[in-house]
């Protein structure tokens, strides 16, 4: 699986359309993904049109992928399918709950991931944003989702502008674990992150932000307290007010 | 991506082990899956040992992937691993909460569709246990998962010992939507799963359940309100009890 060890996200595309008929053959693969049951409990909107693109920038922080990119693909938990089905065939659906939303959400998530590794393997480049979780209600009104309906994860996708370098990994040992969690000492954590730690990119990235320590850039700038806890209650109020708290 | 394309769930297993250097590759590989701000917010827990397998069992219902298979991952959300980082780096981590939960769940699940990608192109079968956000107190204790770390999905791997029909899909314009959701009227729900409900396994899954249609065994039988609730707060009290809310 060559494809999948030599990727690198994408972010920047050239300017050229996805033809529509790979673009119908790397959905109905993605739909090959294991999911629960075999209910499919996920649906994707496409968004091609450069006025949506428009309006759902500001919901992921203005990132430029989402009007740069030949394709945005919002992959969202979906019960609502599966209720009216029930609904119309006498059965009594019990899918507002919390196990519910947790089972569509990885359903729904399987599904992108096995979409972004086809449209890879087809010379295409994606990048996942990590905004959908931030401002969950806004995209429901703009998309338009019903109840039951939850976006989980957004994908752009277009044809590569852009040869990046991979970014690093942390080593497999810090990652895998035999039988049972073997938790980390102090001296796992300064091994697991050594390498990280010392590449000139991270450096600058401390001296550009002003910081003392690599970790400190993630927990006073890009992954704040302050943020993550505004965030969760936007993001428990938007489960609530589409059925599943 | 034929090996995608051709993908079937597999359920039996030869008796043979995965040699070590492949299932390192595969991690590896994995590994390269898209990470919220390059953070790698999971870690895998490998069960090998027959004694581990069989305390595991149980908490799968006893489905008998998880003693026959060469190995049983469970793919965790950690933010213990990057938590500990930040203490040890003048860091204060925030990463207590819903919003951190559920970014590390999807790290933790794109990690986990690419491993098994990468699996089935290798030729290994993989069976995901959606039994897993089911009992994860349970799970939590066996394998010793500490605060911030949470399991989201499991997955069995081995050599098939079975080739199996590939399960039926909904049609692709039932689960793609074109700039907005457009919801389903009573006939577009009748027309997507028209075809499901006519297959003879589905007709004879009515039959042995003594329903009157398809959607009844999944609302009495297989996914029931009762224990979706239940479940429910299972996984709630889990998440509180590991720190996320």
């Amino acid at each position: 699986m060559e494809s999948i060890r030599q990727r690198r996200t994408i972010r920047k595309y050239q300017d050229k359309p996805i033809p529509a008929q790979l673009m119908e053959q790397l959905l109905a693969t993605a739909c090959r993904a294991s999911t629960m049951g075999g209910m499919q409990l996920y649906s994707i909107v496409i968004t091609h049109d450069a006025g949506m693109k428009e309006r759902l920038a500001p919901l992921h922080f203005n990132q430029p992928m989402v009007r740069e990119a030949a394709a945005v693909l919002t992959f969202c938990a979906d019960f609502n399918r599966a209720t009216h089905w029930c609904e119309i065939n006498k059965a009594a659906p019990g899918y507002d709950n919390f196990e519910s939303f947790f089972n569509a959400s990885i359903d729904a998530l399987l599904v992108a991931q096995t979409f972004c590794t086809a449209a890879e393997d087809a010379g295409l480049g994606i990048c996942y944003l990590g905004t959908t979780t931030y401002e969950p209600g806004k995209i429901i009104d703009l998309l338009r989702l019903p109840r039951l309906v939850f976006p989980v994860a957004t994908v752009t996708v277009g044809y590569p502008a852009e040869h990046p370098a991979q970014p690093d990994r942390l080593p497999l040992d810090g990652i895998v674990h035999g039988e049972t969690y073997h938790d980390y000492t102090d001296d796992d954590i300064k091994r697991i992150y050594a390498y990280r730690e010392s590449l000139e990119e991270n450096k600058e990235f401390v001296r550009i932000n002003n910081k003392e320590t690599l970790a400190q850039v993630f927990t006073d700038c890009r992954y704040t307290r302050a943020d993550n806890e505004a965030f969760s209650k936007k993001l428990l109020d938007a489960l609530r007010r589409q059925g599943f708290i």
